[in-house]
This record gives C-alpha cells, sequence and structure tokens, in this order.
C-alpha cells in the first residue's frame, strides 16, 4: 500500500525557518473511523499566518506541537469514506496539513464546487484570504464610497483582493508593495489608484502626496514601520484594520510597536483586529459573492501554484517572506503536469 | 484700573515644563466688544491634556502659540457683559485660559447650575474630566453586566470617575495607580474591586491573578508599559479605549509603542481613540446624570482645590505628573479664604 508523506515540524524556529525546522516523514495511511474520511491532497496552501502557528506562545489558535503534522489548508480529493455528508470522489477543501494524505471528520471541511471556481481558487480569493479580505475590509474598515483605503502588502494574496473590493465599494485605492514590478501590477492588473514602492519612497511625503486628506481605511498586513507612519496619516474616524504583521513574523525579538497608536486619539480612530473563522455563517454568501466578481472580471485574483513535492515546502514557504510572492502562493504536489 | 494677570507661553519645553515655560504678564484688561463678556476667573483647572497643547505637533486643537495665555479650562463670574445671552453675575465654565480676566463671546461657555454642583465640580466629575469618563466609557468602552473593566491612573481625574461608572454598570473593577495611599483610596473611597499598584507589582502576575478570564475593557490613561502589558491579557472582543498617555506627555523622544498591539487581532479586539468634544450634543443629559450620581453617593469625586496665585501654575501643574495628585487638580486664584 502507498505511504502518506507529512511534513512534521521538527523544531520551533528561530527567526526564519531554516532545512532543520521541518522533516518529511513517511508513515502508513491512518485508518477511518465511523464518520470519517480520506483525502488524498493535491494542493497545499502557503501562508504567512503559518509563520505564527509555529511559535509557542498564546494566539488565536494553539501552535502546532513539535512532532506534528505543519497545519495548513490543502485541497483534495476523498478516496475513501464512512461519513454520510462526504462521498469519495468528491473535492474538499479543510486544514488537511502539510501531507499527501488526511483523514478529517468534515470539521471545517468545505466542498468545491466547481461552478464557483477552481480547486486553487478554494485557498485563495475562494478560500481563507479571499474570505479575509472581504471580511476585513468590508465589516471591521467599512469603507464608504470616496474613502482612501491603503492597503499594505496590496500584491500579496490578501491585499490583492482588498483593493478591488475596495474600488467596488466605490473607494480610491493606494497599495504598498516592494518594487516596480509589484507597483506596476498594482494599477496596471489589480486596480489600484496608485502604487507607492515601500522600499524607496519616504513613506511620509508619499503619504502627504497620495493621501492630502488622510487615510479613512488602513488596511494592514505588515506592522511594523509601515503601520507605524500609517497611523501618522489617518483621517478622523479612520479605521485601522490589522490582519496581519508579516513583517515581523520572522523577528527574533518583539518589534516595537507603533509609537503613534496616539494619533488614534488625535484623529478619533479605531484600530481592529479580526479573524476570519469569526465569520463563519457568513462565508458561503461571501464565497459567491467573490465568486461573482471575479467571473464578472471585477477582481482578478492572481496565484502562484508551484508544482513541486513536500521536500520543497520550506523552500518554497520561503517566498512568502522575501517579497518574491505575488498573489496566492500554493504548492501543487498532485504530480499532475 | 485693575490689571489683568496672565499666564502666557514663554518658550515651548522639551520634556517637562519648568520655570522659563511660563511668564506671568501684567496687561491692560481687554475691552469686550458686540455680543461679548469679560469673566473674571476664580478657578483655574490644571490637567495632564494641557502639557500636549504645548507641543507643536499635529493634534486635535492647534498648539498653543508661543506668547499666547496658556489654554486652561476655568471657572469666574460675569463682571461685564453686552452679550444677550450671558448676563452679569452668572457663573460660568469655558476655555477662559490661565489669567485673572478673560473676553469670550460664549463659545463653548457652560453655566454652572448651582442645583447640579459647585463650581470646582464643573471643572471635574461635571466638566471635561467627568464627561471623558463617562463618554469614554459608556459610549467607547460598552461595558456590560459582569465586564472586568481594568483603569490606569485610576485615583486621577479621569480615572476615578470611569471606575465608578463602570461599578454602576455592573462590572468588575481594577484599579492602578502608584503607592499604597492611591491604592487604599481606590478600593475603600473608589469603589474598586481590586487595586494594582503598578509601582510595585510584576504587572503580568497581577493582571493574571485579577483578571482571570482577561479584561473586557482597558481605559487607558498612561501608555508606555501599563498599556502594553494590557494588551498582553485582553479578553475576547475587549474594547481598549485610548483617554490618555500621561506617562509619555512629558517624554522627550517619542516613546516606544505598545508592541503588544498584535494582541487586538489575537483577540479579536478594538484600540479607540476618543475626544470629550466629539459629544458635545449629549453633554447636558450626561452632566445630569453624573450629578445625580454624586448626589446619590453613587460617585465620590475626590478633588484637590490649592489656592495660590497665578504664580504658582508651573509649580501645581507639575503635581500631574509626579504622582502627588488625586482626584481633579484646581488652583483656586480667587482669594477668598
Amino acid at each position: 500500500m502507498t505511504l502518506n508523506r507529512a511534513v512534521r515540524l521538527a523544531q520551533r524556529p528561530i527567526g526564519a525557518p531554516t532545512t532543520g525546522t521541518w522533516r518529511v516523514d513517511e508513515e502508513p495511511i491512518p485508518a477511518i473511523g465511523d464518520r470519517q474520511f480520506l483525502v488524498r491532497i493535491d494542493l497545499v496552501s502557503l501562508d504567512p499566518a503559518m509563520r505564527g502557528w509555529m511559535d509557542d506562545r498564546p494566539s488565536y489558535m494553539s501552535p502546532v506541537a513539535v512532532g506534528e503534522v505543519m497545519r495548513a489548508g490543502a485541497v483534495g480529493t476523498i478516496v475513501k469514506s464512512s461519513h454520510p455528508r462526504f462521498r469519495e470522489g468528491a473535492v474538499v477543501q479543510g486544514l488537511f496539513g502539510a501531507q499527501q494524505y488526511a483523514v478529517s471528520n468534515g470539521a471545517g471541511v468545505t466542498p468545491v464546487d466547481p461552478t464557483l471556481g477552481t480547486p486553487a481558487m478554494y485557498l485563495g480569493v475562494l478560500g481563507s484570504t479571499g474570505l479575509t479580505a472581504y471580511f476585513g475590509l468590508l465589516e471591521h474598515g467599512t469603507p464608504r464610497p470616496g474613502d482612501t483605503v491603503v492597503v499594505s502588502a496590496a500584491a500579496g494574496a490578501v491585499g490583492s483582493v482588498v483593493g478591488q473590493i475596495a474600488k467596488i465599494a466605490g473607494c480610491r485605492t493606494v497599495g504598498l508593495a516592494g518594487g516596480p514590478d509589484k507597483c506596476k501590477l498594482l494599477t496596471e492588473r489589480l486596480g489600484y489608484d496608485v502604487a507607492i514602492d515601500y522600499r524607496t519612497a519616504s513613506l511620509r511625503h508619499a503619504f502627504a502626496e497620495h493621501c492630502p486628506d488622510g487615510m479613512d481605511v488602513y488596511f494592514d498586513n505588515v506592522g511594523g514601520a509601515i503601520l507605524n507612519a500609517a497611523l501618522a496619516n489617518l483621517a478622523m474616524h479612520a479605521r485601522v484594520v490589522i490582519c496581519g504583521a508579516i513583517a515581523q513574523y520572522n523577528e527574533r525579538e518583539a518589534p516595537p510597536g507603533p509609537s503613534n497608536y496616539w494619533r488614534l486619539l488625535v484623529n478619533r480612530a479605531t484600530m481592529t483586529g479580526f479573524l476570519v473563522f469569526d465569520h463563519l455563517a457568513e462565508h458561503a454568501t461571501a464565497r459567491r459573492r467573490l465568486a461573482e466578481w471575479v467571473r464578472s472580471g471585477q477582481i482578478y485574483a492572481p496565484d502562484t501554484v508551484v508544482p513541486g513535492s513536500l521536500d520543497d515546502f520550506q523552500d518554497i514557504f520561503s517566498r512568502l517572506f522575501t517579497g518574491a510572492n505575488v498573489g496566492k502562493l500554493v504548492l501543487d504536489i498532485s504530480g499532475r503536469p
């Protein structure tokens, strides 16, 4: 019988993950119990949040234990089932982990509806990154027509969708990204009105130039110096949405916090943290709307699907943090050409 | 004719105000124009926020200009008037400045209603500090019965009122103050369920002990390390209210920001800044409710009214920052015994 291959956490990284962080184990495929099913995984999601799951500190989920299969979103096909609602042959998305085979009881599992999008889209624009953009912006950023919405990591899986939903909501959008290629993508493909290359621009001057009336919404994926500069440029009653802090996930020591938090008072503004899991009841509706926007061309959702094996996991994961990646990053382990 | 004496900003302080920061000028009492009135000032309010008004940087009000009369809340008696709504003999409260006589057109001026409270109370529990406590807690903290509400600078003019309103709202209250005397005041007079002496306690341990389920509301008057420690102890969906940052007003360099802002995401929490001026339409109602609570004994509003002259201004102002002050601090320049 075929063995399972699984990426397990070998040791907690200090700073960026290295070759010793994970190991790939070969092991028997577990048997399914009552009301369970076995998924053969084709696509493994690579997300910045996964770095946070590896640290042993309080967070919104328990950390991945050393020795445990690395937690990851994935899409696969059910190859065996004793579950009445999940049939063999169905394609499903869930937190199946970075491995070839996973056993599930169906908790948190979403069937892939091919009329809405491709399996890879279920890890991106129709999956947790698209839903994160949707709820973060619409529920917590509460954009109004005419608002100036500023997004960091604007070419990333979440940021690329945030900007386009903000345009649909009638806003003016300003995206931050690193390098001329990404900035070009922002304005030419992702509908941003303005792109700021944070690597070359003085953020203070760029914000003053492109947000002369301040930011009504600042959607933060990066933390660090960019968040702090944004806080100094808020409009009255601005909404700051804390979605991620990719600039500091690999930091060895706690980076300094945003000293300009004080501007929340000056501008009667709000800074809110949220998680996409808090809106489960609305996921299906949101997914349908996102699929419609993709179909109508109002949302362009770039992705980078890298064919490879689980042995490439660390190498491909690291692309999330080097600035090399655009849009949703997915590892395709199906072996299909 | 009597001259006016006025405390004018002589030079912007770097760090804490010193003897050269203000000068006291003797000058003619200005004539009143049409629809204006002249106030003889009895009581001058001393508030931490005044320190912020002295720095030349963007804030919610323009900074006091060098040479200008120091902006300050005050209560006095109208001694001359050409204004139909403000009669001679009326006692009024307003931003009249640190001086003996002020001319006003009535903007932002509130008549003192002696059935509600004393003139000094109109600078404290019935004035901007009491109203700040009221709106900051009730509108932005949205306390619910059973919530744990934590307040920094809990023996101060704002914090002393916040804790008592939180008790009225059915909450459990934890106050932070410096030194055993203030902590005793918190629990014995100000209704706090728990007092934490931030000078001696490990905040991490104290919060873990006294807020085992986290803080539902954290009302921050201080900023700095206490804010950062509080952010690490939030309950789910906590509300952090940014009211002040007294710990850093006199800092020469921007202090580090709260690196634990990230917990807003983990706990799906919100950090909001507000100003009491944003709720002007509701001030009268709030003032009546506060007066009722004082009358019924549900709110004890300590104040420190220091008789003196404008020459004592800097000396008395500095008490706000040394930890020496309890409750509302007022300078009485009336010369009445």
